[in-house]
């Protein structure tokens, strides 16, 4: 009796353990504050880095080896945040959501809900759709995704196209994840403030990631040749979409916006709406920056006229926390200088995807007008 | 002088630093050996565990703090693996390919190339199309990805279409990423051996996957409804989708086995074709299950004629060294005793990715002939 008792007590215990409920992390509170938790008994020190923090903040640790901390509250938002386990850094074990990278294994993912813009609402959602294409350029095959607005599936309409840009160690896969182009578009698309379009959101490094401090010039003007040569192709082959210059914009974050401003004035007869998020001359801006860019886009800058006629649109968004905003104003300086039109947009905020979801909600409802 | 060469060799080296080589993981040799290498100087025990191996292998660190092993070779497949780092399983920080998962953080990615079933091959792509739905059984907007085989946008054409589950713990994107189902009907299909088909991969959680233990039974038929009155409406909304359970096969691995093999026969005037890969009767098999699954399918298994009638195909496929090969034999028991039609294909192989894949282009060929 004695040994059923206590098989019974071991099997009790065992049956305990195995449905020990499976920590939380993260954890957000109704009041937007949010728990972060990491199971790490040997560990001598963890603390927790995000987005939205001046300084990484220390977790501490339970009897069981849990450690954690409670935040906040956070504002509403999408942001990225990594642990440091004893100085190394590392994703949280319990969360599956993951902002990808094209140098190594990402960083996880926090979100506070009623960030509006680019919340899942009850309206008809467009998909994004994986496509492989060869690219005799880079000599691969290479993957882009497309945004299709809701719709697309069922009806006959032609649609203008925006090729949308990550930034230096993104992938082809952040606009469409972590940046929730397909979700802002859909929104704006039920509110009636946008046209629907298709997005298409291209792989931008064309050099190994790694190589981009020496590879910089050679990798935009690589993407420059696949997306002109390969991508457009591919795309208009595949799917409906409206012919001409003034039905295809170009725009892209960071490195992205470099890409975009560069490929966009040099092929005036492909895009006629270009935008730069936190972006500018390039190369962090400065004097030789400035020379380059305005040697590079000479032939454009010299003919005003033909160059303000086919531009419809030349957006420059910037924050005013961002290092990219000398750039940024050195580039509508030039424009400024040559009679180029465009627009400069100053708004708060960094070098940060919160600023760069916002840009997207902001450019789409101006484009193909 | 004395400063000014000080200063240059200050900048040389701190050049040099920043200009060092981010460290490769997995190295993959051209001899089919692989390195993995992890960055962690404070940690007093390093080890690596991947799906290919017995038993998990030391890392041994050099003077810099970097770990590093180097096993095999591993025969061509693709695999996952993880680090244990002071006893914590972690990510490989250096491989930004990831396994997802429904529970946490996921596992890192290996491929040795030369698995031709599922590599990238100079062929036509189709794509992988992430569609929103609404799902008022589960009471969330969710997702689900569809494979379209090449020249499904330029056609008119009407496909069939399967529907294939993932595993417990899984996601919506395994099949299509992990799973490399679009790249194996790629390769199929351009060798003439499968019919152009449409794969649809939805969610099989329904429930908290942690509540797996308790809900297993209410996940399954959460799924069948799923399936029924949202899923299949959405795809036939969208797609151009052949009509009738004869254009209809569902297949699932290990739970999404055990979904397909119930949800298959409780409809089978939905799903004419049915596939189970390394699952059988659930709950591991054994008396209780066979009854239980026997009650379940009283009905359809009592009308011989009539469900041999319907069905096309009903193909249980599992690995010899697989723990369910026991509940896999038990369903094929039931189904002989009862006369209902039915293949029960036994392979080499675990409960693995690498033969679920290998089970997929077995499976495909034969359907909707």
């Amino acid at each position: 009796m004695k040994t059923l008792i206590l098989s019974l007590m071991i099997a009790a215990a065992s049956f305990a353990q195995t449905q020990a409920p499976v920590p939380v992390s993260p954890e957000v509170h109704p009041d937007g504050r949010v728990t972060f938790r990491v199971r790490a008994p040997k560990a001598a020190e963890v603390t927790v880095r995000g987005e939205w923090m001046a300084a990484a903040e220390n977790l501490a640790k339970d009897e069981s080896g849990l450690w954690s901390v409670t935040l906040g509250p956070v504002p509403a938002d999408i942001y990225s945040y990594t642990f440091s386990i004893d100085g190394m850094t590392s994703l949280d074990a319990f969360n599956n959501r993951i902002k990808s990278s094209s140098r190594g294994a990402g960083v996880s993912v926090l979100e506070v809900p009623g960030g509006k813009m680019h919340e899942i609402r009850g309206v008809p959602h467009g998909s994004v759709q994986a496509q492989w294409y060869s690219s005799p350029s880079i000599g691969a095959t290479r993957r882009f995704f497309v945004y299709t607005p809701p719709g697309y599936e069922s009806g006959w309409a032609r649609y203008p196209v925006l090729y949308l840009l990550h930034g230096n160690g993104d992938t082809e896969a952040e606009w469409g994840a972590f940046g929730r182009a397909n979700f802002i578009l859909d929104n704006l698309i039920a509110d009636g403030k946008v046209r629907p379009m298709l997005v298409v959101m291209p792989f931008g490094h064309t050099v190994p990631p790694n190589d981009l401090g020496t590879g910089r010039a050679r990798n935009t003007e690589l993407m420059e040749e696949d997306v002109i040569r390969n991508i457009i192709p591919a795309v208009e082959k595949r799917y409906r979409t409206a012919p001409g210059a003034k039905n295809r914009a170009i725009a892209g974050l960071s490195m992205g916006g470099g890409q975009s401003i560069n490929i966009g004035l040099n092929n005036l007869d492909t895009f006629s709406w270009i935008a730069v998020f936190s972006a500018g001359v390039g190369g962090g801006g400065g004097a030789a920056a400035s020379e380059a860019f305005e040697k590079r886009a000479a032939a454009v800058l010299a003919d005003k006229a033909g160059t303000n006629k086919k531009l419809s649109l030349l957006w420059i968004a910037c924050g005013t926390e961002d290092n990219a905003m000398r750039g940024a104003e050195q580039l509508a300086a030039i424009l400024d200088k040559h009679g180029i039109r465009h627009i400069l947009h100053k708004t708060e905020g960094a070098h940060r995807w919160g600023v760069w979801r916002r840009y997207l909600a902001e450019l789409t409802p101006m484009l193909f007008r």
